[in-house]
């Protein structure tokens, strides 16, 4: 920016006086409507709430429970039913009203998943190059005595489709793209991560529609340690279902390397199963509102995890979080005018069922939903909160970024898409969508990797994150007037 | 530091004049040492070695070769003899004199390894928890089935000592010392490396003697990926030989979490196999010197690497390095007036055979032996170089640092100890010993894991530490007087 000072100088002076002015009437301005919505007594309990929040260690207890007592939560394992009933006995511990809420998931359960390169360019005799993979959820089994063929890499749809049926037909297809580090390393990891996964999804179909036997990706993920990043996709309808999975980023570039050389061969032996849908169920805990009990504010992660890890980031975090929002609650013995209710949602990973089913249920109360919080980007330290909501919501929105300012959370950013997979069909139906804004720069070096494990939570940020939720669950169950849809 | 200007104004400008003649009468007298012992064209063909290492990518491409051709080169393996093959053709193709002398060296090969929880507190029914880790190099195999037992953690050998025989027969131990990751971000890993390592090497006998029937470690190194760490050790000659391995960071943290809240069982099994030694090569590539063929100057890296990753780091990356170095001066058209000694050595990792073997082979000419260079620490950015040798022969090598300073490689430091392992044989017979001083800040995060990739090596650090090599190698093989033992 470059000003022309000695044109100016007195202009200037008028201007600054302006706007201090202008600064003024919006703060003053500013300061009506948040008196208007936010009674003083609410300002003070959201600043206890948060205090208390960040000196408690509930969170952080819940979460380690969740991964080292349980561990992996995959749909349909008995790790998923036993923390449906572990979540639900500790909401009604702290005296909320809990309920069952059933939902049809699947249940894919991993096999043995190895793979071994058996030709290439400079082989040593006798030796194969082990090639580090995990098969993506739903996947089908490939024999059992696997299959070994030759391996075409790819860098995108478009460069598979100049190949063609001839080129491909038989073989096995390796996706290679990239994940952008750099995005993520700038704060935009789910934008790297919505860049890479589209191979993820569509990778499989794509790849036997040409006739692949198998389809490949390099994982979608940041980590450079040889650590395959599993996640869910589908098969099309017009398609064969093939065997898919992920190779790590190294055993990617490898296979490249290899491959730019001269025929690559591998064998690949994936022996997961599908067995029938299994009944599972979210977790839905109320803390009923004193004065409008039928309105809902939604506080939520999802109950069930990848199945490498123990789901501490993804999403054992958002459960502890909106198990703390209601422990906040009781323990400070505030009571809030509407309803707030923590749902532990069960198969986001691999189906969504628990977010859909609920929407579907609750059909006939939507219009009672005021709001719906998720947490499912981690526990990183959170910058401020994200809402799907319109004009209007969002001003009334503005006294809570305020409030958090001190606490260096006080960004508010209004989203055009919904703010959680789970709460995407409630979202659709019109429902306000929050979350909170986290420092989600590394999570997709662990996420839905044998390593999102309860280390890499830093607990400080955990109770951070879980101040924030409950100050904005809080708020907006105590409103003078409820969020608009 | 708080300097009183008042008083000492006057004394201060003396000080300046009295420092700043002095430096120019040090300045003067290194420049006459420097042109007695550096004569001018041997400062022209150090810099014109400096400056065709870093455009060059001949020793990435070697190392490539290594790592993604060749693969894994544990020691007996099919690779390991592949890459002894290669490296001498590839020495023999640029006109070196070369030989394998002869090595017998172990063979182990690692077979299945798997651990699951079956008991801890808080374990949904029907269910284990998977422990990720890997044999130790060397260790013996379980029972083919496993075996099931309890788990007992200790922090260091002081507590085991104190638990006694009594709780700890029959049991497995879980060392679980931590690698000081803060330690190691300041520049001192190899220090980090070298507290925690203890366990490693000592702990299985130190378990077996107090009747335990497995040794667990945590894995010795800095990531926090879920990937564990492989290593050497000894069984002592006192103790029972049980079953050794390490478990990644996130594994034994679950284990000491557990095992806090009640007794925790784990079903082990490991299936290695020692096979009987086999034979295998140094690979020994002279470029003979012109006045003095008979006096020698090694450089040198270990062609083995441990199996599970392909060993770029550990220690393709030092073989490469030494590669280069004789390549750059074939290709300038150089001609050393000492012999330059290419050695890839065999089996540093688990047995340092290699090392032995040549001292040992070699001891009536070691006094011709007058520096011996290994790098052995990664890729990472020099910084300049250490030498273990005594002060006239440190003296001797400062004009090397200071050609080397332009490049952000001026550091000489004067060490205590061998400056390699392969080298430490020789270094012992009075042989000086050097190695650049790389930056291995994250070199723990990989070394001994299967992330140990070509991924991992930065092609201009990797030239970097050639062009420094190469500069330290020729040098010294063209000094005007022999440095001193």
């Amino acid at each position: 920016m470059t000003i022309n000072y000695a044109s100016c100088r007195r202009g200037a002076l008028a201007a600054l006086l302006m706007a201090l002015l202008s600064v003024q009437a919006i703060s003053q301005e500013r300061e009506i409507k948040t008196a208007v919505l936010y009674a003083p007594k609410l300002i003070a309990e959201m600043k206890q709430l948060h205090s208390a929040a960040l000196s408690s260690d509930y969170a952080y207890i819940q979460l380690a429970h969740l991964c080292n007592n349980i561990g992996p939560r995959l749909s349909g394992s008995s790790q998923a039913q036993q923390a449906v009933q572990y979540v639900a006995a500790e909401m009604r511990r702290l005296g909320l009203d809990v309920r069952l809420e059933k939902v049809m998931v699947p249940h894919w359960v991993r096999g043995s998943e190895t793979a071994e390169l058996v030709q290439f360019v400079g082989q040593a005799p006798n030796t194969t190059q082990k090639i580090v993979l995990t098969a993506l959820g739903g996947s089908v089994e490939t024999p059992a005595e696997g299959l070994t063929t030759e391996v075409v890499v790819v860098d995108s749809f478009d460069q598979l489709a100049s190949l063609g049926r001839e080129k491909v037909a038989g073989k096995i297809v390796l996706f290679n793209a990239r994940f952008d580090k750099q995005m993520a390393a700038q704060g935009y990891a789910l934008d790297a991560y919505r860049l890479a996964v589209a191979y993820r999804g569509a990778g499989p179909s794509a790849a036997a529609r040409l006739g692949a036997v198998a389809s490949l990706v390099r994982s979608v993920g940041g980590a450079d340690y040889r650590l395959p990043h599993t996640g869910g996709f589908g098969y099309a309808g017009d398609a064969p279902r093939i065997p898919a999975a992920a190779v790590t980023t190294e055993d990617a570039d490898l296979i490249a390397y290899l491959a730019a050389q001269g025929p690559v061969r591998l064998h690949l032996t994936l022996t997961p199963r599908t067995l029938p849908d299994t009944e599972s169920y979210n977790v839905i805990a109320d803390l009923k509102g004193s004065e409008h009990p039928e309105q809902v504010i939604i506080v939520s992660g999802h109950l069930d995890s990848w199945d490498l890890g123990t789901g501490a980031l993804d999403d054992g975090a958002g459960v502890a979080i909106a198990m703390q929002t209601a422990q906040l609650i009781k323990r400070l013995g505030l009571r809030p005018k509407r309803t707030i209710r923590v749902i532990a949602w069960m198969n986001e990973e691999n189906g969504l069922m628990g977010g859909r089913m609920y929407a579907e249920s609750h059909k006939a109360e939507i219009a009672n939903h005021i709001a719906a919080i998720e947490s499912d980007l981690g526990a990183g330290h959170p910058v401020g909160f994200s809402a799907h909501i319109n004009a209007k919501g969002f001003e009334m929105l503005q006294p809570i970024a305020t409030m958090l300012e001190s606490y260096g959370a006080g960004i508010i950013r209004q989203s055009q898409n919904a703010e959680g997979a789970d709460i995407s069909p409630l979202d659709a139906a019109g429902v306000p969508t929050l979350a909170p804004i986290q420092d989600h720069r590394t999570y997709f070096n662990y996420h839905h990797t044998a390593a999102d494990t309860l280390d890499k939570i830093v607990p400080g940020e955990l109770a951070e994150n879980a101040a924030l939720v409950a100050v904005l669950a809080y708020a907006i169950a105590n409103l003078q007037e409820a969020l608009p849809r």
